[in-house]
This record gives structure tokens, C-alpha cells and sequence, in this order.
């Protein structure tokens, strides 16, 4: 480490920064020629399970671009397979024995993270070897409640209305699972820390589908029992309740010190929910990067705009890169919000074009 | 007509009503055994396009459970058909000959609905003879984004990429689309007043996808000239921006009677961003049906608490019903409603349990 805080983690703690610190949801993925290479010779899971092809693919978008963080190539349901899950891909998670009863809940193992998914650990030290210092390195984990849909779901859904259902008909076997998720993930994302992750991202998916009653009812308890778990370390916490317009309000009360936000809300009125004790990262709409340069432009000029003067504002998408993105649109991407907002506070430069 | 107005108009125009009126979308459905008895001897397209099944399926849920309005049973993409789109259904809508360039755009005809769909004019006439007065029959169609969003992308999708992206690439010809469907979609439904609708809903089903600039620049712009079509109609405009919870004030500005909320915000925050002369519909969680009767209650409970004692709320769910609801928890939320509001206001009674 150099003695100059990468602007990513001074931006994760509201510090001023040179520029405004970027990196992209999903951007290590299929709309790079080399990923698309990795793959033809090996399946999603084994990407994920061989430490030197996961450090591989999570380094290609710094290579090219130039991103202010690095986030480890890994699947949220990595870690829950060794909860007795018979996990499987197709291409998104597929549960063979989804979670249907209290006694499906307490059959569930609560296993250490650092014996059933070691290659994640090694991956990571492979990586804080190879990255360059400005780049941080992301570790993260899927959130309770978005894990708690596949598992109980059984797989993908457009409503997740199983999973939905499940909290309403047994609530006390629902928080049970949840618990023991949480826990779980906890153990996981402490486990990326100690093997050297320097900041930790949980991913709440599925926030959107639940009601802000639901969400403190169910989803918000069992994310602060997540953070509450990681408390002690010396590292940024991030929490992105995706499509929670509703839910900010309460989303602060996990105390991360970073909220993510999707494209559905400018960060202005985000801002004004969360506060000035949170840093906000988001949230270009990745349709944007489909038009043409100058719309662009305008789209990246306004997420700016929008994020303010003040410090703590980490550009990123508002949801996952799309995998029939053009690179280019992101290389163009990448230097105007780094050269749009060189100076002394790292935010929009209204001299610039 | 009787001389006294059924509570769901009077409702939509935010006059008292003696209880809140609730209907429930998508009542005409799968999850009535009914409904899948007359399924089993035609298939989908079939039963939208034969005015007596259709008529007997939008009845089903009138007779069942005493609901204060019918909603014809069709689909969104029923009268786009006639533009010369190759429409399937698998079974969501499957589009041959998806819309790709401005030439593809100015190949489609705005037909007169009136000769392209009749049975559904016919399906309206048998309704408003066999109706009892206390069900108001409402006529719909699908807002244009929302049918953009199917002919652009070619069917159903979870993130709709095709069609968002066709708008940032292409702004043009995306108007001139969402135009085509809104003059469409306006003849669609005055000639569904004209043959006897007493209410009309534009479903927006897709608006969610957009972020407040995207809803502004494109997806507002084509329901306002929906509804503006209609003036003169002395009938109830109802307009449902699905999971819009920030698009909600830009919302307004279409000048509908009633909005439609999801059950992302509670009706309370919704009231407060929509204001008073806008009447509100909803916003129950679909998933709350699943719970036991008492958990089920309290869900009731808490939306009739949210949308006030002033006038102008018509229970809804949030969504469509799921097929695996069971009908008797619908027959009990419709009873709980019509008690628990039953006074001189038509609000929650706080002395009822």
C-alpha cells in the first residue's frame, strides 16, 4: 500500500478525492472479448471455483479501462452450497431442494466459509498481489433476503412469489433462515477481509419486490445482523438495495457507509434520504450506454449533476452492465467521469464540456 | 343506471362512498376454478376474441365475491394486432417481426379499432346487460410505452434492454412509435366507452424500467395524448404507472381522475406526492393473500390506514392476483374491506377489529 488513499476508499469515507472514483456493476463479464475467451474453455462454475482464472477475468476490466475498484468474479450462491443447498446453474441458480418447511430451515448447515469455499480466499490473494494499488479490491456477498428468494423460490422468478409467500405463511421459519444466512454471510465477508478484500459489498437483488413494511419486517433485520457481524474491521461497508426507491429510509438504518442506488432515483433526492453520514454510488441507467456519444454524455453530465458538490459519490451503473454493451461506450464512459471531475473536490467541473 | 352512483365511480371522482369499493386486478383468472373450467376448452386467444366467454369470465369474480367493478377480460396486446404486427402468444406476447428501424415503425397502420377487434365491443354490450349495476364495467388497454416495450424487444424480458435501448439510439423513430400507439390506443378505448364502458384504465406496466428523465422524455408524453384523445368522455380516466413510486409526480401530469399505486409505497406517501385531486387504487401485496386470516387482516388493516379518511380510495392489490391464491382468502379480504369501511365516509372504522 502507498501512502495516498486510493480515491475509491477515500470516496466510500466522504473524503475529497482528485476525480470521482468509477468502477461498473458486473465488470467482469460477457460483453468483454476477453472474458468471452476464458469461458470457451471453461463453465461459469469452474471460472468461479479456479482461483487463478477468477483473479483472471476480475482484473481484464482494470487492464482495459482504467476502473478505480476491482470486484472478485464470484456468485452470490457461491458460499451457500455448503449450507447442504443442491445447488445448480441454468444459466441462473437453480435450487433442487428448495426450502419449503420449518424442518427444511433447521436441516441447513451454518458452515465455516474458509473450509467449503476456499478458492474465493485464494482468488483474493492472488489478486492483492496482481492488482495495482488503485485499484481496491471488492469482496461481497449476497444479501439474506435476496439469497432467502432463490433458496426458497427454488430458482429464478420474475415475482419470487414463493419466496414472498413464505414470509407471510411461516414468518417465524422465514426469520430463521434468514438468521442463519446472515450469520453465514457474515462469517463469509469477514473470511474475504482477513484474505484481503478492502472493501465489502452486499447485494440485496431483490430488495424491490418487498413493501417497506416487509422490508423491516424481514430483509432489514437480517442485513444489519450481516453488518453487525463485521464490526472491528477497518474497511467500507457497501449496501445496495436494488430498485429500493421506497426502502432508503430504512436501508440507512444497516448502517453501511455506502448506499447503492439505481437508476430510478436521482441522486439528488437519494441524497436527500440517506443523508449526509452516507456515501451514495450509482446510477447510470445502463440502457444509456446504447446511445449514441453525445446522448451520452448528457446521461453521464446529469448522474453527476445530480450526485452534487459534496464529497462520497462513487459513479457506477444502476444496475449490472448489460452483456451487449460496445467496451468502447465504456471506455468513453470511464474518461469523462474522470475528466469531468479533476480538481480539488472530485466533483462535476461545470467548465468542462 | 340507477339514480344512485356505484361506490367505485364515486370513488374515482373522490365523492363519499357508503364503503370502499375494492376490485382486484386480474380478478377474471386462473386462479378461479371457473375460470379454468372454461380453459379447458379453449385456449387464450380464442377466449379474448369470443364475446360470450369473455363476457362469461369478466362475470366470474362479480358473482363470486360481490366485487364493485368488472374489468373486461382481454389483453393489452389485443388491439395491436390490426397494426400489422405478428403477435403469438407463449404464453406471454411472442412478436414475429419485431420493430427494429424507423422503417419498420412507419410500416405500422393505425387501424380503426371498431373493424379490426369488434368482438371486444360486443363482449362490453353483453356485459353491460348482464352486469348488476353495483359492478361497473372498465375498459383498458396498455399504456404505449408499455406495448413499445413488447413490439420493440420481441416479447417478454426481464430488464426490456432491446426496447430502452431502441429509445436512447433511436429517440426519433421512438417517438413517432409511442405516438402510433398512443392515437391508437385512444381510439381503442373511446370506442370502448362508446360501447359501454363506464370507466377506462391505462395499464403501465413497464413504466417502472424508466428512470424519471426516460418516464419524461418518452413514456409521459405518449399517455398524456392517450388521455388527452379522450376529452369530452364523461367517464373515469385511471392510470397505473407499475412500481413507478418516483415516477409519481411527473405521474400526475397525465391527468388522470385516479392512480393506480403499486404496493412499493404505502398510500399515505403516495397521497402526499399525488395530492388531493387525484383519487388512489390499491396497493395491497398480492403475497399478503397467502398469509393465515389474522396476519392477512392486519395487512388489510394497514393499507386502509394508509389511504386516510379522506375521500377517493379504491382497494386494490398492488399487482395481478397469482394463480395459486385461493379464493376464499379473496372472498375474505373483500369482506373485511366492504365491514371494516362501512359508514359514512367509506374509511377504515377504527372501533371494527
Amino acid at each position: 500500500m502507498t501512502g495516498i488513499e486510493p480515491p475509491f476508499l477515500a470516496a466510500c469515507r466522504r473524503k475529497p478525492v482528485p476525480f470521482t472514483p468509477i468502477w461498473i456493476m458486473r465488470q467482469a463479464g460477457r460483453y468483454l472479448p476477453e472474458y468471452r475467451k476464458v469461458r470457451e474453455k471453461v463453465d461459469f462454475l469452474t471460472l468461479t471455483k479456479t482461483p487463478e482464472l477468477a483473479a483472471e477475468v476480475t482484473i481484464q476490466p482494470i487492464r482495459r479501462f482504467g476502473l478505480d475498484a476491482a470486484i472478485l468474479f464470484s456468485d452470490i450462491m457461491t458460499p451457500v452450497e455448503g449450507m447442504g443447498v443442491d445447488l445448480g446453474f441454468d444459466p441462473g441458480p437453480v435450487i433442487g431442494n428448495p426450502i419449503r418447511t420449518l424442518e427444511d430451515v433447521e436441516r441447513l448447515r451454518v458452515p465455516d466459509p474458509r473450509e467449503t469455499v476456499p478458492f474465493v480466499f485464494e482468488a483474493i490473494g492472488i489478486l492483492r498481489e496482481e492488482l495495482p494499488d488503485s485499484a481496491p479490491l471488492i469482496g461481497f456477498a449476497g444479501a439474506p433476503w435476496t439469497l432467502f428468494c432463490y433458496l426458497v423460490e427454488g430458482g429464478a422468478s420474475k415475482t419470487f412469489i414463493g419466496a414472498k409467500s413464505f414470509l407471510f405463511a411461516e414468518p417465524d421459519a422465514a426469520r430463521i433462515l434468514l438468521n442463519k444466512l446472515a450469520d453465514l454471510m457474515s462469517a463469509y465477508l469477514r473470511a474475504q477481509a482477513e484474505a484481503g478484500a478492502q472493501a465489502l459489498m452486499v447485494f440485496d437483488s431483490w430488495a424491490g419486490l418487498l413493501s417497506p413494511y416487509e422490508f423491516r419486517s424481514f430483509a432489514l433485520p437480517a442485513v444489519r445482523r450481516t453488518l453487525a457481524g463485521l464490526r472491528g474491521l477497518e474497511l467500507p461497508l457497501i449496501y445496495f438495495p436494488n430498485q429500493g426507491s421506497t426502502l432508503l429510509e430504512d436501508a440507512t438504518l444497516a448502517s453501511a457507509d455506502v448506499l447503492g442506488i439505481d437508476w430510478r432515483l436521482p441522486l439528488s433526492r437519494a441524497r436527500a434520504v440517506v443523508g449526509p453520514e452516507v456515501a451514495v454510488q450509482g446510477n447510470l441507467d445502463p440502457a444509456a450506454l446504447f446511445a449514441p456519444r453525445e446522448a451520452l454524455g448528457t446521461q453521464i453530465r446529469s448522474v453527476l449533476r445530480e450526485a452534487g458538490p459534496g464529497p462520497g459519490h462513487i459513479f457506477n451503473l444502476g444496475h449490472g452492465i448489460e452483456r451487449a454493451t460496445d467496451p468502447d461506450a465504456v471506455a468513453f464512459l470511464v474518461d469523462c467521469v474522470h475528466e469531468w471531475t479533476e480538481g480539488e473536490t472530485g466533483a462535476l467541473d461545470p467548465e468542462k464540456p
